[in-house]
């Protein structure tokens, strides 16, 4: 099936670190060319996005691109975050799939979804920090030669590529129409619950390396909570810091 | 089928009249990612692979690049000739394919041939002259909205687009396979625990229907929790029902 005009606005572009304006304006134009909008931002600061917006054909997309200084405050609202990397970062914690694979998970999440695509900076990729707000991992398949230098292309290209995977399928019905999942806000609020659970029984102490806010943050995303269910674990998790607090009532 | 590496040297990228030394050098990257080499230009003058190699990291594959002055020179040992172009510029003469069918095409034809992707210059495309040499042309499916300019990506874009669709079928197994789930009898544990903790805390009065002993299992399945993921939260409730009856520790 091809993607409805309602699936590719659900499809927002994050680019964390970007710094090079010519490469922000290039996925603006992928987006452009391939019909999506929504392109959000992280940065320390906004000196990348006025000067892409100067450097090249100011289209819709970069005006309305919106800037955040976090990356959960960037996916807050969306239901799946996918993270994009090189091969060379692999982290056994996500699943990792070939960019084929994931471009037909994205697909049949966005009849239901909102979904985040990040993108790290061209030199250092995602952090530990920003891939641990994602859900699974996906990656342009690299050829590999023995002797030679791992190879990445740049963000306009890669963005390019990964877009056009999710439109080039014309036939493929969605797998299954799950509940939507939770949102990353949700999800994140989940995670501090947590945090202080285990804060609050000596986990901390006992499990250090378990206890980490980054590894709290990997261990709630694989749980796929839904919208009703991230609910439910909210209210369970307040009851349970709250009788934490008040032992004997 | 995976192209394998005889497939992949039969493939030509023939640029004609690319003047921008960045997009030259943009798909000279994306060739080396997907594992091709051979990149040949067709130019009436050689200002722009000059610049090209030295504007980037010279690779070998632009330090290998061959120049020719006309179409039918670049492609002389060539079986396939295959146009790229935007829709736009339909030629009524030629068969034109979207890029994923072109691409199976080309991928049929290179276990015995060798094949040339032309690509031409970004403001004009392919020349009448040009196109007359391709055997059949392909393009990349670009959203078309109402009111809206048609759009299309820079040189380098394209190339990794093109040359992604020859390569993104793999035989490879996935690149990271997801652990396996948790023994039935692991989350039966997980959900005896979590239903103690519920009624510690004084949820099932305040939702008996979601503490419900049916309810509290599917809430469980739901999270399919891997083994080790499966592991870790039985320490972290049981550890939580200890320190419920030992509050003062």
């Amino acid at each position: 099936m091809m993607l409805s005009e309602e699936q590719r606005a659900r499809v927002c572009v994050v680019l964390v670190r970007a710094r090079n304006p010519n490469n922000i304006g290039a996925v603006a134009r992928a987006m452009h060319g391939f019909g999506f909008a929504d392109l959000r931002l992280v940065n320390d600061y906004s000196v990348a996005l006025e000067k892409a917006r100067s450097a090249v054909d100011a289209s819709a997309i970069l005006a309305g691109a919106k800037e955040f200084v976090s990356v959960p405050e960037a996916v807050a609202d969306c239901n799946l975050v996918v993270g994009t990397t090189a091969v060379g970062e692999r982290k056994p914690e996500h699943p990792l799939y070939p960019l084929a694979e994931g471009g037909r998970l994205v697909r049949s999440a966005l009849p239901s979804a909102r979904v985040a695509l990040l993108f790290g900076s061209e030199k250092t990729g995602l952090s530990n920090e920003s891939l641990s707000h994602c859900h699974w991992l996906m990656t342009i398949p690299m050829h590999q030669s023995p002797g030679i230098r791992h190879a990445s292309m740049n963000l306009g290209q890669a963005a390019a590529v990964c877009l056009y995977e999710l439109v080039r399928q014309t036939d493929a019905p969605p797998l299954h129409e799950a509940q939507p999942g939770a949102t990353a806000e949700d999800l994140e609020r989940v995670t501090e619950l947590l945090a202080r659970v285990l804060a609050g029984i000596g986990y901390a102490k006992r499990r250090p390396a378990g206890a980490e806010p980054t590894e709290v943050r990997r261990m709630v995303r694989r749980l796929h909570l839904n919208q009703s269910d991230a609910r439910r674990w909210i209210g369970i998790l307040r009851q349970l810091l709250w009788k934490m607090g008040h032992p004997s009532e």
